[in-house]
């Protein structure tokens, strides 16, 4: 029985998620790299394995740390922290470990003190502006390439973008131009230098992306994450259903407020974490309450969202005609903004997870 | 060394806000007691008992039940969760717990489920609108205060107020506005009650009151907690000077992009939290760069600031003329937004939060 805020997962959802980006990297020949940085568990990797996917993307030496009991074939999607070199050269003893360098510093730091092979993709900015170097940027490009080459342990892997700014778009023509221009700009550095590097791949990663877009011609890996989970933020772009949302959180109601069409559960900022989404109907929210059904949960219940958030509790709005329906101590069950923000929050609270298994 | 994001503690700093806001209580003939969800942690409630602290304030009954090995005298000040009646009993066992009741469904369930005796505060809303009952709401209060007084077991302690709505201030004039408004209406509830129950107490809480408000004549209680660390919403608030901020996190840098005036750091959302504030001069930003010093940190630098955070990685903007300054692998300093959601995401990685201490 749920007495806390507790992360509900729906297996069939989640596995259905799955199955549906397995076969449509399978359906293009794009090679599957998921990232596990969204649910960052070791029972939910299990799931991708039994579809045969053998290798994955994490976001910090800690994560690779934590998956190298069970996978061997590791990118970290993240630019290297040089502090963590040690991590590296242990991680690298046992598994294929791939990372990110943007810089001629970096390169050489780890030419001078990587100690076994290690993998290395050249990160570059497709439009985000974050991380990554311009794909212009070619005497630079050349001369990480020329310090890799001359390297006995770095290997080049090849080319990598996060085209991030699909996560600010709001229709799916945006989201396909983005993909079309990134898949562009990687297709030229690809025949630009394929011929000095034969086995270099091209990796593109965004779940809008790779959820969305229907041409990858030309490119070797995709490494979406959040599709696992999905959430409000990628149903709002047009990732997603609602009923492809796999994660929920449920949260006891501790007070009822009629005067004020309001209802407080036990569910916070600490819980959901504080990512927000601006509605068109209700302006900016924090999660949408779900109708409950026998076995998980169903449609959102139009007017019901979560419309602000403490530090532990949530601040619930309701429709005058509802509110009676609810007492103090029922549950809400609230589909998150973004569940890997969500999930990493209640990592700390791993008891307060539970599996719905429908079948 | 620092070689992943790291939570650093100040000492100095924190003890002295400690005693400062002691020395405050004790000036005005206030009880003190102080709420621990900010640090969350028996260590640094070792350095509140030095200064003969007995009773403090947390937000959850699983606080509640960490903090029991420790403190015998806890308040929950969150509307009680009835489905956890359970812990309510165990805890109430071994310690003195007050609870806070807003509803007379919640009464009842306690009246029936408490087996031991357990103290009641009746929350009151004074304006924050987010949990209590309205101070008009005579009829509720009163019926409230029935169940209680015929219960073996609750035992009424008073009123207890959050002014919440002084995180919104942004001059020392409204908060004391609020403040002031607070206290007049806990005031009239005293004076209409103090006769049927002459033990009574008035319990005031935000940290913005606490240390700006110069009036607490009638009130008996106070429990701010974002004090013993302080934050730049604080600081813009006019609680406390930048020097008081007791809490930064240390942040390799991973990237630098001269082009676009950025550094990107190992450091993101689920290190500082998704709280930000609007600065004056840069817009929203998620936390500032302060400079070095031997003994730990000084000033913020002007122009450097978290500009924009992902999951793993901040932005952070940096002007023209210093970005020469830095290389990859120096580690930046930074002041959090909000430190109570700062230390809260930093818990889970208990391993990575430093006290730095200056003698």
């Amino acid at each position: 029985m749920i007495k806390k805020p507790t992360l509900l997962l729906d297996q069939n959802k989640c596995k259905q998620n799955i199955e549906l980006m397995f076969l449509k990297a399978k359906k293009h020949h794009v090679s599957f790299r998921p990232h596990f940085k969204t649910h960052q568990s070791l029972q939910i990797g299990q799931w991708f394995k039994d579809f045969g996917v053998n290798k994955i993307t994490v976001s910090s030496l800690e994560m690779a740390e934590y998956f190298s009991s069970q996978w061997d074939d590791i990118t970290v999607a993240f630019p290297v922290n040089i502090l963590e070199v040690e991590t590296i050269n242990q991680l690298t003893e046992k598994i294929a470990l791939n990372v990110l360098v943007e810089s001629v510093e970096t390169t050489l730091f780890l030419k001078k003190h990587s100690k076994n092979k290690l993998g290395v993709f050249l990160k570059i900015d497709v439009g985000y502006n974050r991380t990554g170097l311009p794909f212009s940027a070619t005497s630079i490009i050349d001369d990480i390439l020329e310090i890799i080459s001359t390297s006995k342990t770095l290997d080049f892997k090849g080319f990598l973008a996060h085209a991030g700014q699909t996560y600010n778009s709001r229709t799916k023509e945006e989201i396909i131009n983005i993909h079309n221009t990134s898949r562009r700009i990687m297709l030229d550095l690809k025949a630009n230098y394929i011929n000095d590097f034969p086995n270099l791949i091209i990796s593109l990663g965004d779940t809008p992306s790779c959820s969305i877009a229907d041409d990858f011609s030309g490119i070797d890996e995709m490494r979406p994450g959040n599709f696992v989970f999905y959430d409000l933020t990628q149903n709002q772009i047009g990732s997603n259903t609602i009923n492809q949302i796999a994660v929920a959180m449920a949260c006891p109601i501790v007070s009822i407020h009629e005067k004020r069409n309001e209802i407080v559960v036990y569910g916070g900022g600490v819980h959901f974490s504080k990512d927000s989404l601006e509605d068109k109907t209700y302006g900016i929210i924090y999660g949408k309450v779900v109708e409950q059904t026998n076995d998980g949960w169903g449609k959102p219940i139009p007017g019901m969202y979560i419309k602000s958030l403490s530090q532990e509790h949530g601040i619930i709005s309701v429709p005058k005609a509802q509110i009676k329906n609810y007492a103090i101590g029922d549950i809400l069950i609230v589909l998150p903004i973004h569940s890997c923000m969500t999930a990493d929050s209640m990592k700390q609270y791993k008891n307060n997870m539970e599996i719905i298994d429908r079948l």
